[in-house]
């Protein structure tokens, strides 16, 4: 056999995902993924392990019924969006929804559009699905070039908040894209719990829009994979077609319904987050010679103005087991992302940076 | 916008996956999805239970490394099959690892064979990636035919135990296709934990297979969503690369280590189900004017010589709040599949049988 005339040719160029690094010891302090620095709530965790029994033995509903009922009547109740049940798909994490948005509208050599810098995962599927790949280089504060409202294409992915400057892109500009845009326009929301802005409202005008969110981020319920599409009922029908039969496990079913019945709880917890992410910028934009540029997400973005400095404090950070985000790519060489935790760790990332600063700055 | 354009054109001729009816209300028999009748051992529920903390907020290990050890070194340990730990694939429920293979080897019009009849998802995922399909018919008696030794293709998809048959296909037969096979062979052992075959041996001399396995029927984690492949460890490189960066939760995880960990115990509890394989069979094929597959998984195919009482039998059973599966196709009209249960339901189902034999036999 020669594996390699039966391995698809466009896997020569693709280069994986590539996960953070993964670390079991206790004493890291991890702010390199993003993750929320709070357990779910204990009602959460408690509705998660009663739900421990003979139903395990079963598959798990495929189209979680409950689940899509209770994110349109309970959590999504104030934000002014679509109120059909057929409006809503759930996925194995938001990684999969983009997984089945690929399977519904490309083909080989259709055109897709990304821009740059963003989540990385979308040019990353992209070229798994031999798409041709369009990507638009934001402008230098991260807006949107006005190139874009003359671009075609099938698909076209926005993260708001972008991953990694951590800002929502503003409703206007959306609309007017979607307004343009020949195709089907997706907003990955993953971050926008942690924002006070939201595009959903868009969707009760715009056809050719998918918004997408997750329960990793703002719910603490990373490990259990789950997260939901919003897009009109037709394009919602398409994807749960060419879904896997089974996609989203029972517990995280569970966990998220509980998550929905004390959101209330759990954003009031998340406010935490959010105060700790005005302290950290405002102890860090007090030193010269860095910025922190303004974010609605649960992670921040720090600006050097002297490029070099930048991986002098990504390793001196390491050696003091703190490990926070350094993109190696275009543009990016002179930032890092650090990801909002709790007071604690907080403490020792701010501490941390001022004996390395003390050295560089 | 015209959704019709935007939609990729082989969705038209597309069929989605039809999951088996929902019922939630306990006073049914569900004996038509081949799910395990005894719940996870307490000791398993347990461990899941223990595992519900801290680090439900964090991302599960994308490479499920724990897992592919204790597979290798406790499950299969007495199997004489690959020790190589990156031999070993776990995906988010055997159907992701499908989807994974073809991800990895199918672009369009690329030639796949399956079987008929046999677990219908290969076809409909194939069918979804554009693949050129060549479906052979079993013989008469759900035996291979030698057409498949000069078949030509990239992958071909064997279900052993064969669903809806529930016949293991022998080694030397599966020893033969890989040798005259150009591509890859699948083999899918979902079922393979109610029988004393398996081609996992195969795989230390045939570099042209993949064997994959589940923990939702012989474990009964159905409803957590998790499953495994081995292959030559070139193979298995590519899986990795292709699939979705966290594809199994962490949960799944847990639960699969913990049945490893208790994997004789839950063995011994599935000898009941083999038992009582034998017992249903038995009984049933008293009757005159029916008689039973030989079967080595946890369901039975029961054969009606007369075609026109097959739907007879499914309706006064349903009516009887009595579930069992049948197949409206070529060749299957006068078979109904049985999933094997506890002594109480299958007792609930031969007394049944009993009285509709009484009526139409």
């Amino acid at each position: 056999m020669e594996l390699n005339k039966l391995i698809r040719e466009n896997l020569r160029k693709y280069s994986a995902f590539e996960t953070s690094e993964q670390l079991t010891d206790a004493d890291w302090v991890k702010l390199h993924t993003n993750e929320n620095p709070f357990p779910p709530i204990p009602e959460v965790l408690n509705d998660i392990k009663k739900a421990i029994n003979e139903s395990v033995r079963l598959y798990p509903d495929p189209t979680a019924f409950e689940l899509r009922k209770e994110i349109l009547n309970v959590l999504l109740r104030d934000k002014e969006t679509l109120t059909n049940r057929n409006s809503v798909f759930i996925g194995n994490g938001s990684d999969e929804i983009l997984d089945v948005i690929f399977k519904v509208f490309i083909d080989p050599g259709d055109e897709v559009i990304v821009f740059y810098p963003s989540y990385s995962l979308y040019k990353i599927i992209a070229t798994l699905y031999n798409a041709k790949i369009n990507e638009i280089q934001l402008n230098e504060d991260f807006s949107i070039p006005d190139e874009v409202y003359s671009v075609k294409g099938k698909l076209m992915f926005i993260n708001s908040p972008n991953d990694p400057n951590g800002k929502s892109f503003g409703n206007a500009t959306i609309l007017k894209i979607c307004g343009n845009f020949p195709g089907i326009v997706i907003v990955d929301e993953t971050y926008a719990d942690f924002s006070t802005q939201t595009c959903l409202p868009l969707l009760k005008k715009v056809k050719n829009l998918i918004v997408y969110r997750s329960f990793s981020k703002g719910f603490s319920l990373a490990s259990l994979r789950i997260g939901y599409a919003l897009a009109a009922a037709e394009i919602i029908k398409e994807m749960n077609r060419v879904k896997l039969p089974y996609n989203t496990n029972y517990l995280a079913q569970v966990a998220a319904l509980s998550s929905i019945k004390h959101s209330k709880k759990i954003f009031e917890n998340n406010k935490k987050i959010l105060e700790e992410r005005e302290r950290l910028s405002e102890e860090l934009n007090k030193y010269d010679g860095i910025s922190v540029l303004p974010s609605d997400s649960n992670f921040i973005f720090i600006k050097f103005e002297d490029k070099s400095k930048t991986l002098k404090f990504v390793w001196d950070l390491k050696e003091l087991k703190i490990l926070v985000r350094h993109f190696s790519k275009p543009g990016l060489y002179n930032y890092i992302r650090v990801t909002v935790s709790t007071e604690k760790d907080n403490d020792v990332f701010i501490n941390a940076f001022r004996t390395i600063a003390n050295k560089y700055l």
